[in-house]
């Protein structure tokens, strides 16, 4: 009988050594540990996320490669929402005993299709035998010059409220999955934010070499979850202004998607930043068009405001993954 | 309803934030990824490994404290492996939503106790709930001066072959709790090495800072297997001698474990290091005695010699997790 352990790290250290090598790393897979050394003057980031069966993708909804894509792209979005450079990933796989190599390999394949577009490397990780789910667990490593990391808690009131590209587009996408129906197979093409998403890694890295940035965080637990946090550690408020909110176009017809989803919605690993009044924000900057959509206030509530001016208290729904409300 | 991934987040922090921080951590949990500075002259290592429930622990086995603290153990002991000294820690954690507070709580705990010991602070993670099992990956970063770190590559032919402590101990509490029977159960303090598993970091620290180790890895997979691994890496062969291989005492009332135990068993978290003839390795270090079982060959093969003189080849048989055998 194969070792399913020993076969599943030979496949991916196949698979990952075509993949080119930041000089940060040193030593990779084959030993006990990875060997990493950041550049002269630069600090190193570390974020890990879980990409679990049935909680963070199902086999009958995305591909093997999709799922692979997407377990990175929440890594290196949180490298992107520090302004860091990614340099390199670390990926523990438990699968049960009788899934199919060819799964494994497409899983790892779409993930190291993304590494490479951002120049990180596979540079080790765990695997294990599962028998109820696939679990993915990835840890990104990036680099970023010593102090200049762009922290969640620099927001001070007055500062603008800005977010990169559109919202709402991956939770709309699971709203589309929970109605599929036999013969209706929605089209990852018509919801590409939730099938193929962009980690925002350039345009983070110019907000923060530019001196943009004050404060900032990707949106992947939504945007009233996510301005919540940046509030919470800058010690403030904040007045955001429902009609400016950019809302994704999914779905075929095309269609803007509900108000409550770009509040709410996760997992669309946009940047929110806010910005000093007399920075000069640009509409678009590293092709992603970018818009202001309130302030910072003293008062630690977070309040929106409706098309009649109304205000009304946000509060912080947290997204539940595949929560088919 | 409270939303179990915030509450499991802030309850991870406050047990967290009673641990005291080294130099190396600037921001940890709180912000989208942790910020570690090196030391100048110092390189990262970093590890991750799963903890599964069901295939690393089992509920009705281990406490949550002892699941906990095995769980960093295993990153802790591949840092010691290098040579390094651990620096911070990122726990993933999933959880049933039904998983009573305090078993996380006591988890958590274990896991704290062993990296306060170690000087280590819990720097991040990622929390999810996961119906069917606990589901943990420990990240582990150590620091280890430029160039040093001590790879499983560097065992060359005449060098000698030693491992710390004894071997087949953890191996041996599996099996026994497999042979449980109700009013029967074993005693954790019979069993240290699977229950308190001390990973080598002070030993593995001192082996690299006095040149002794050429080549060095821990034994999570058994010595059959974890040898295979440096003579790998090495290109070389080895040649161990059945009779020196260093037995753990296990049970009530204490006896010697089966060799099979000891050749093949995993987790024992002890040390296989290689070293030129000339060093002078003590018989002690670090508190943790030191065996010598064999030398590095030319040849490609792995011999262990009975104690009548005959040579078969040593098979590395891959330790598989919760087997009964």
């Amino acid at each position: 009988v194969p070792l399913p352990e020993k076969a599943l790290i030979a496949r991916i250290r196949k698979i990952a050594s075509t993949s080119r090598g930041p000089r940060s790393l040193i030593t990779g897979i084959g030993d006990d540990c990875a060997v990493l050394r950041p550049g002269p003057g630069h600090d190193f980031l570390i974020t890990t996320d879980f990409s679990l069966e049935g909680i963070h993708f199902r086999r009958d909804w995305h591909t093997p490669e999709i799922a692979g894509r997407r377990c990175l792209a929440r890594g290196l979005s949180d490298i992107a929402a520090m302004g860091g450079t990614p340099v390199a990933a670390f990926l523990s796989l438990a699968v049960p005993r009788d899934l199919e190599q060819s799964w494994i390999d497409r899983f790892v394949g779409g993930l190291i299709d993304l590494a490479r577009k951002h120049g990180v490397r596979l540079a080790g990780g765990d695997t294990a035998e599962f028998p109820q789910a696939v679990l993915a667990d990835i840890v990104v490593v990036g680099s970023v010059p010593h102090g200049r990391a762009v922290l969640r808690s620099g927001a001070k009131p007055g500062e603008l409220i800005y977010v990169s590209g559109e919202l709402g587009g991956s939770s709309a996408a699971i709203r589309s999955l929970h109605r599929e129906r036999k013969g209706q197979k929605i089209h990852s093409r018509d919801y590409p934010r939730h099938f193929l998403p962009e980690p925002r890694v350039q345009l983070g890295r110019i907000l923060r070499e530019k001196g943009i940035a004050s404060a900032m965080i990707d949106t992947s637990d939504g945007l009233s979850t996510d301005l919540a946090h940046i509030c919470e550690e800058s010690k403030v408020g904040a007045e955001i202004d429902a009609s400016l909110i950019p809302r994704s176009r999914v779905g075929k017809p095309a269609h803007e998607v509900d108000l409550d989803l770009a509040l709410h919605g996760g997992e669309d690993y946009e940047l929110l930043f806010t910005a000093h009044p007399a920075k000069g924000v640009p509409g678009h900057l590293a092709g992603v068009t970018i818009t202001q959509i309130g302030r910072i206030t003293r008062s630690r509530k977070i309040l929106v405001r409706n098309p009649k001016g109304v205000r009304t208290e946000l509060h912080p729904r947290g997204w539940e993954h595949f929560d088919a409300s």
